[in-house]
C-alpha cells in the first residue's frame, strides 16, 4: 500500500467567491417567487449525500421551470462571474451540489415532464427533473421501461451528469450507453443540442458523452433523450450461497464468460449477510451470497438459470433459492435490498462512507479479499455489496461521525482500496462521480495528462469557471 | 425537399501550407528509412475509398513502428506548425485521409500486434494497426471475438476514429460503445491514456468517446482497448422475402420492439436483389429481403427464429430459408456480400457515391420509400442495403465518373436523402463519418451551437490546427 498521497483533496478547498447584490436583484426582477434566497431553501441546496458539512450554502436558488429559465440565469451569472450548480434530486454522494466556491443553484426539479415516448423507436425525451421512478411510472403502459437503477430516486439529469449505473447496467448498460441526445446549456447561457435519436452516429464529436459524467461543470442538461427497453416477458431470481467470495466471484466471471445475459448479479459478504439476518430477523445462510435475475423469455429464463445454476455447483453454491413471481423476487431479494439500512442499524448513530471503486472482473477477488482483510485488521466496522458482473462494488465504513480519528481511518482505507484498484487497472469510481471527494484519487488514475486535457476542455468551454467549479479537478 | 444549401462542401477547400525543407530533412534525420518522400508513396497515403481525386498528396510518409515513434513526429511537426494525417488500412471512405491543407501522412500500419488479451475480462489491448480480420485471427483459439465488422478490412485505429460499426452493431454496438480505453498522442506530442480496464466508470471527462469519432483531428490513436465477446454457441441464419420494404421494416421493429436480441438484421431492396441474380447467377425472389442472424444457445437461437418467423409471416413475408452450419450460411448471405460488386458490375465503368444516414427506425419505411421514388424519379442506377434494426441504410448511387452532370444528380439525391433523415430526428452519418464530404450536413444536423463547441473543443486541443485539419468542420 502506498502512502495516502491524496488525502489532502479529501476536505474540500472553500473559497466563495463574491455573489454581487446586483446578481441576486436581477435574478429576482426576472424570477419572481422562483428565486428564493431563504436560509432553509439555500441550506437544502448546498449538501448532498456526502458527509461534508462545513461548506456555506448557495446565496440563492433559481426554481427553474423551463430551458429559457435556465439559460437566463445562466447568462446572468456569466455576466457577473457568480458559480452556478445545477440541482437534480440532491442525492449525489461525492460533494458534487456544494458550493464550495460559492454561487447560486438552479434547481430543476420542476422540469419534471417526459416530453415524448416512441416506442416504436424504444426512447424517450425528458426534462432533467424527472426521476427514474417517475420515469417508469409513466411509461409502465407502454410495456416499456427504463433500467438504470443508481438506488436513490435520482433525477435523469442528475444520473445523466455522475454517468450513473447500478445493478441492471450488467445487462443494459449505464448512462453513458442509454443517454442518446441532450439539451444543454452552455457556460455562457447558449442552449445546444447534442446527439439526435437515431440509435447510431459518426457525425462528429461525441458532444453527449462529453456531458454524460461532466458533473454539472460544463453545461446544465435541460433535456435528457434515453433509451428504453421492452420489459422482459419473463424474470426469474436467485439467490445462492458460496463457501467463499472468491468461488462467488469465480461464478460471476465463468457466467459473463459464457456470454449469459444475466440481467443483475449482486454479491453480498457474510458481514453484511449477519447484519441483514439481525435487521430483517431472517436466517440466510452465513455466508457470502450472490443474488441474480434473468430477464428473456421463460425458455431463455430458465435456460440462463439452469447454466448458472450448473456453474455455482461447480464452485461450491448451495442454497439455491428461486423466484418467479415479484412477490417471491421481492421476499429474496429483501437481504439486498434491506442491506444499506442494515448496516446503518447495527452501528446507532454511525455515518456511512461509502466507496465505488470498478475493476477489470478477473482482478476482484483480489481486490476484493485484500480490502476486506484491511478493513477486518482496522477494527472499523463496514458492509460490503457489488455489482460484481460490472467488477463494481460498495465498502461502506461505519463511522462515528464525531470521532476525527475513525474518519481518517476509514478514509485511509478508502484510499487504500482506491489505489489498490487503479493498480489492478479498474477506476475510482464505477459509477457515483468524483464530485469533492475523488478528486485526489482521479489525479492518481487518470495521470497528469488526462487531467490537463480535462482542464484544457474546462476552460474553453468555461472561460470563467462558473459551472459547479472546484469539481472533478482543481484548475491548477 | 430544401434546396442543396450544403453543396459547396461536396468540393473540398484546398489550401496546402507550407511544408519546410527543414521538416522534412529533420523526420528524415529521426526516422531514416521509415520515412518516405517517395511519389508512388505519398500518392497512395493522399487517397482513401472516396472519389476525390484532385488532392496533392501529403509531403511525406513517416511508417510508425511504436508510440515513441508517433509522439516524436507529432513534435517535429507541431514545432512546423504542419498538419498531420493519421493512417491506417486507408479504407475510410468520406476523403477523411486526404491532405487538403497539405502536411504529412503517418502511417500506423506497421504497429499491428495484439498487447494482451484477457480472456477472463473479455477485453484485448491492440496497437492501431491490427485490422480487423487479423483480431479475430488472433483471438480464435480463446474462443472470443470482436464483433464489429464494417465491411472493409478497416484498421482499429481507423474504426476508433470513424466510430465505425456494421451488420452487427444491432445487437453487439458500435465502436462507441466497444472502446474502453485509449493511448493518444496529442497534438502537441504527449502520450496520454483514456479510461481504464474497468468495464464502466464516473472517473471524470469521457475523454475515450471524445475520440472515439474524432477522425484524427485531435490526436494519434495508438492503442486500443476493446471489448470482445464469447462465440456464440449457436448461430443461425435466415433470409425472408416481403411484399413490400415497409412489411420488411416492420418486421424489424417488432423484432427490436419485442427484445429479440437479433444478431444481424440486413434488408437489400428488390432493384439490389436483381442485381445479385443477375451477378451470381441466383433466382432469388424478386421481392424485398431481409437477411437475419441469430446468436445464443441452440434453444435459445432456435426460439428467437420461431419468434422473428411469427412476426415476419404477419407481414407476408415468405419464402423464409434456413441455415445453420457456415458453409449454409455463408450460402445464405450471398446477396448481401455480393451487393456491392454486382451493383458495380450492373454498370461498367461506374463508381459508387455512398450515403450512410441513419434515422429512428419507426421513421425508417418513410425515409426509404421517399428517396426510392427520388432516385427512381432520377434516373440514376443504384443500389440499397441497410442494417435496418439500428435504422441505417446505404444507397450507392452508380454513376458515370467522367460525367460532371451526373455525379452532380447523384449528390443532390445524397442531399436531398440526408435532408429527410435530419428532418426525420437522425443523422447524416451512421457509420462512415464526416470527412470532407459530409461537412455542410454536419451544420445542417448539428447546428450552429454544436459545431461551435466542437470549434472550441478543437482549438483548445489543437491550437496550431495540425491534427487533420479541414475535416469534420472548418473552423470558421
Amino acid at each position: 500500500m502506498n502512502a495516502p498521497t491524496s488525502l489532502a483533496h479529501v476536505r474540500p478547498e472553500i473559497a466563495p467567491r463574491p455573489v454581487p447584490e446586483a446578481l441576486i436583484a436581477a435574478l429576482q426582477a426576472r424570477f419572481g417567487a422562483q428565486c428564493s434566497t431563504a436560509m432553509a431553501v439555500r441550506e437544502q441546496h448546498g449538501r448532498d449525500e456526502s458527509s461534508y458539512t462545513e461548506v456555506p450554502p448557495p446565496a440563492a436558488v433559481v426554481f427553474a421551470e423551463g430551458t429559457q429559465d435556465v439559460a437566463d440565469a445562466l447568462k446572468l451569472a456569466s455576466q457577473h462571474e457568480v458559480p452556478v450548480i445545477p440541482f437534480g434530486a440532491g442525492s449525489s454522494l461525492e460533494g458534487h451540489l456544494l458550493a464550495v466556491q460559492g454561487g447560486i443553484s438552479i434547481d430543476v426539479s420542476r422540469m419534471n415532464r417526459v416530453l415524448s415516448v416512441n416506442a416504436d423507436d424504444l426512447t424517450v425525451t425528458v426534462q432533467p427533473g424527472v426521476t427514474r421512478k417517475q420515469l417508469n411510472e409513466e411509461i409502465k403502459s407502454t410495456g416499456l421501461f427504463f433500467p438504470i437503477d443508481p438506488g436513490a430516486d435520482a433525477s435523469i439529469g442528475g444520473m445523466t451528469a455522475t454517468r450513473a449505473s447500478g445493478t441492471n447496467a450488467v445487462r443494459y448498460g449505464t448512462m453513458r450507453e442509454n443517454v442518446l441526445a441532450l439539451e444543454v446549456v452552455t457556460a455562457s447561457g447558449e442552449v445546444v443540442r447534442t446527439g439526435t435519436r437515431a440509435k447510431k452516429s459518426s457525425a462528429g464529436y461525441d458532444l453527449t458523452r462529453l456531458f454524460v459524467g461532466s458533473e454539472g461543470t460544463l453545461g446544465v442538461v435541460t433535456e435528457v433523450t434515453l433509451r428504453i427497453y421492452p420489459l422482459p416477458e419473463a424474470v426469474s431470481a436467485a439467490i445462492c450461497s458460496f463457501p467463499s467470495i472468491e468461488a462467488a466471484v469465480r461464478t460471476t466471471i465463468e457466467t459473463i464468460q459464457l456470454g449469459v445475459p444475466i440481467a443483475r448479479v449482486e454479491l453480498i459478504d457474510v458481514n453484511t449477510v449477519r447484519m441483514v439476518n439481525a435487521y430483517s430477523k431472517l436466517s440466510l445462510r452465513e455466508e457470502p451470497m450472490l443474488l441474480m435475475e434473468f430477464h428473456g423469455s421463460p425458455a431463455g429464463v430458465k435456460e440462463q438459470a439452469e447454466t448458472v445454476q450448473e456453474i455455482a455447483s461447480g464452485h461450491g453454491g448451495n442454497a439455491f433459492e428461486w423466484a418467479s413471481t415479484p412477490e417471491e423476487r421481492t421476499r429474496l431479494w429483501t437481504a439486498r435490498h434491506n442491506s444499506f439500512f442494515a448496516a446503518i442499524a447495527s452501528r446507532p448513530g454511525c455515518r456511512a462512507i461509502s466507496t465505488d471503486t470498478c475493476v477489470p472482473i478477473s482482478r476482484l477477488a483480489d481486490c476484493l479479499l485484500d480490502s476486506v482483510a484491511e478493513v477486518d485488521a482496522s477494527g472499523i466496522p463496514y458492509f460490503l455489496v457489488g455489482h460484481v458482473g460490472d467488477g463494481n462494488f460498495h465498502f461502506g465504513y461505519l463511522i462515528d461521525p464525531d470521532d476525527p480519528a475513525e474518519r481518517e481511518k476509514a478514509e485511509q482505507l478508502n484510499h487504500a482500496l482506491v489505489a489498490r484498484a487503479i493498480a489492478l487497472e479498474g477506476t475510482c469510481t464505477g459509477e457515483h462521480g468524483v464530485g469533492l471527494h475523488k478528486m485526489g484519487f482521479l489525479v492518481d488514475e487518470a495521470g497528469a495528462g488526462a487531467i490537463d486535457l480535462m482542464r484544457t476542455i474546462k476552460r474553453a468551454l468555461d472561460p470563467k469557471n462558473i459551472m459547479n467549479p472546484g469539481k472533478i479537478f482543481s484548475l491548477g
